[in-house]
């Protein structure tokens, strides 16, 4: 029901992955909207339930107010069959908070993983990037930003293919030593970790393409992504303003805009489908609020991978082999 | 005497900077080689002094190493000037973990200034903004971010020329109590100071222009800088490699690429000539290593408005103007 289109887009998105991917699809929601998007596509041979919910999340809606006084919304309906194993994932493009919080209180974190992140998949000059965490986790110690890392490294591994994805951790200078307390810490747990560990990396390395999975706060993770956009889409308006002059400059405005689009398109969530929320029983996939059909399409897409590749198994095999040294961390974090 | 080409690039920039702004120089450093500089140069009717030092503070050598070991450094004889009210301010393309220090420890901070901050200058597509901290300093308090603010608020006076700037708070979501507990408790700092508080700002708000000071924390700030210097090179070689068909694709790539050269070039230090660190008795312009003599001519240029600019002064204003709540805050933020 969430979105800034609702069922008109959700729907069609979803329907469209699910006949592509050939798997079975929940439909969540108010069950009279979700039929009359149903009653305009072509829906043989696709596997659909409809799970009906009486309330809607308002997208302006803080979580806690959702969370306290609604019970019956689609991302709250949504969860608990993930919960109860009825569904494998879920697909929202709900309020991104509410989400967050359904997925943290209703589903429930993988036994090990302290703290659920957001992964976004960036561009670069090479393959495609991991970056984590995105804006789910603000104030973290060491030792979550060392799961966040054993998290991406699975998102590397299954959703991109990667064999031995290298990891590096952002800071402000590539030595050892350089960054924050928290930072500084962290990396020698990464050092300890089975991570294929590359060091510290800098602002200036996220669109190299030379790591493959960038490790942060949510906060330095969500400024980098944000700041990233911004400047994709304010380096269009630059290039369109300056570049006005005669025929050729008019041509080249043309096909400058068109590279600059392509970049902002793959930095949209929309390329990737969206985000995932790692670290879950289950999996969930945050979308844009503007998603359109086609990054539903490709989030459920990236669900039904998540699931088919045993994604979560992997992180359970990547939590028991660094829990050692973890137990050891979560105890000195712990201290003041 | 630092930075990767020393006073080869350092006295004619300086020298340059002297001629155009009528202001006397103290040229410091191993006084053999500052005058074979000289000896290369046309300097009539600039008043220049040498100081000598006889030691080098090395680019790759550490800041506290530096300060234990060495005492007769450029840098260090440079800042006792300062200190001494010989200068009023000094340049540097050195070492400038080894600038902050000794910016920290022989020049001083202003009574009441907690922690001087590194700031950068940032093109936009309107006018420039000023982005503080870049990387002074990496774990701050709530006090720490507004005295930024307090800060960046007289250079966007002082060196941009902007009457009544707008200074915003770098957090993850517009609404106020959306960021980290450091972001969210200087939201309430910056909204009782005498500051143009216009809120939080995110990532994606950087380039716009529609803000003329944006805050963070020095971890953030040099994530965020290195991100967009990176990011316009990154664009750079993916429209090269994209843009390789036919003849109007090569005018096109030629355009876009040389729209985006020039903002790096923007982007680069270059152009503004350095970052100030503020807060200090006096005034250090911190310069890349990379620095050519037109950067240092700029931030000698810098350095000398600001201080004609009576910046420092002005500084002192403004800190008076928000003591009272400065003390309350302070005492707040020395709680656990």
């Amino acid at each position: 029901m969430g979105g800034d289109f609702g069922p008109d887009v959700v729907v069609p998105g979803a329907v469209a992955a699910a006949r592509g991917r050939k798997i079975d699809l929940i439909l969540v929601g108010v069950e009279s909207r979700i039929n009359a998007a149903l009653g305009k596509l072509d829906v043989r041979g696709v596997g659909i339930k409809i799970a009906p919910a009486t309330e809607i999340a308002g997208m302006d809606e803080k979580p806690t107010e959702t969370m306290r006084r609604k019970k019956d919304t689609s991302i709250q309906v949504c969860s608990k069959l993930v919960r109860d194993g009825l569904a494998d994932g879920l697909v929202s493009a709900g309020n991104s908070g509410t989400t967050l919080a359904c997925g943290m209180f209703i589903i429930g974190r993988i036994p090990g993983v302290e703290r659920p992140a957001l992964a976004a998949f960036l561009p670069t000059e090479k393959r495609p990037i991991v970056l984590i965490d995105v804006g789910a986790n603000v104030d973290c110690k060491p030792l979550h930003l060392m799961q966040f890392g054993i998290m991406a490294d699975v998102l590397a591994r299954d959703l991109l293919g990667f064999s031995n994805p290298r990891v590096g951790l952002m800071s402000i200078g590539e030595e050892e030593g350089k960054g924050n307390l928290q930072v500084i810490e962290a990396f020698e747990l990464f050092r300890m970790s089975s991570l294929n560990f590359v060091g510290n990396v800098e602002g200036r390395d996220l669109f190299t393409g030379d790591v493959d999975v960038v490790v942060c706060d949510g906060f330095v993770g969500n400024v980098a992504l944000k700041l990233a956009e911004g400047l994709g889409s304010s380096l269009g308006r630059i290039l369109r303003g300056e570049l006005k002059r005669g025929f050729f400059a008019k041509i080249g405005t043309i096909l400058a805009l068109a590279a600059l689009k392509r970049f902002s398109r793959l930095m949209d969530y929309a390329e990737y489908g969206g985000a995932p929320l790692i670290g879950l029983k289950g999996i969930a996939i945050v979308c844009h609020g503007k998603s359109n059909a086609k990054a539903i399409a490709n989030a459920v897409d990236m669900a039904a991978t998540f699931v088919t590749k045993k994604a979560n198994d992997h992180l359970e095999e990547n939590l028991a082999v660094n829990k050692d040294f973890t137990l050891f961390a979560h105890k000195r974090s712990d201290q003041p």
